[in-house]
């Protein structure tokens, strides 16, 4: 049986949840947890799987695969439907520079482990920690508010009426700021989208409250 | 004739110019100097066609594509030969993850507007800057390290011995950290295949001092 290492709250292996359950395959979850005992994801079992520490990975094939956009793209090559790309070249590159905008352009800036280094090398105070992590996410939205509010391609998700890579990593890092209780007045279509993803049963098993390990 | 809009130090320029010339792919440079005028990548018209405001977007087929990764995998897609990726799901996978690794967990958080925020939002000293710039870097590529070092699938290149995307990634990951000071002593296999990309006409090609907007 397929494992997935994961978090309930890590907003990347919700990424991978919502792909594997999109696609209707069938996995075991392994909690890590990432508070208790100093961080689970840096037991050396755990590096052995995945030197970076970080969630999720994914046991397939006798492999530990790891990077959530590519664990999505093996699932996407080897469970080819339902599809979570398009078929068209320039629209596949649209919706993984979607995804590549949220992953690559916030959530990053917003992991643990740099709000630990904030709080713990800086020594900075909880407002300008949570200053940064609103700065960043909010910043980031708008720019994916744009990219889609402008283009003909987006509809009830973010290209097209289905759910593509895209929408795998909109709706975690919605997820994420209303936690940190973000400004998203700025974002209708954003809003919009992950209001309509929420209603999908792939989204809804992948969430953080219907996990094993949700606390 | 297609357009790339970039900047000769840019990392994630890099990483598509790498690309471009690996697949013998002519293109015009249109220069953004990312420091020149408060930046020029603020400017309106070029956020209207790369509305985060980042290098580089590529002109092609009339649309603005964005995100270097997912530039990348366009270019692969429509231009598969010399390829940039293995044939196999597992080892794409592999180079995807190497790639993102450096892509996603180091190159976001030493970007120039984060740089730009720890010293005008947090006002962080040049030390506190360069330490912030090398832990992520330091830490990030013992990570790549141990990844490729483990890995017998690992050659002259990161993944065999010809390049793949995360060779277009390990470069300019790694001309920034020479740039910046890091220690690199703990990086042999890197070390090794960097030497090794810098032999290669695309890598050559694609090198900061080799654009025509190189300073």
């Amino acid at each position: 049986m397929r494992k997935l290492y994961s978090y309930f709250r890590s907003s990347a292996a919700y990424r991978v949840r919502i792909a594997l359950a999109f696609k209707g395959l069938d996995y075991q979850t392994v909690p890590v947890h990432l508070l208790r005992d100093g961080g689970e994801q840096h037991a050396p079992a755990y590096r052995d799987k995945n030197p970076a520490g970080l969630v999720p990975a994914l046991e397939e094939a006798g492999q530990a695969l790891t990077q959530s956009l590519a664990i999505i793209e093996y699932l996407e090559e080897t469970y080819p439907l339902p599809a979570l790309l398009p078929s068209d070249a320039l629209d596949r590159a649209r919706v993984r520079a979607l995804a590549q905008t949220i992953a690559c352009d916030i959530h990053p800036l917003n992991n643990l482990r740099v709000l630990a280094y904030l709080r713990d090398e800086l020594a900075l105070d909880q407002s300008q920690r949570d200053a940064w992590y609103r700065h960043w996410t909010e910043q980031g939205l708008a720019v994916v508010e744009r990219l889609l509010a402008d283009d003909a391609r987006t509809g009830l998700c973010c290209h097209g009426d289905t759910p593509t890579m895209a929408d795998c990593c909109l709706a975690p890092q919605m997820f994420n700021a209303q936690r940190f209780h973000c400004r998203l007045d700025h974002l209708p279509t954003v809003r919009r989208i992950y209001a309509h993803c929420t209603t999908l049963p792939a989204f809804q098993a992948a969430a953080p409250e219907n996990q094993p390990d949700a606390e």
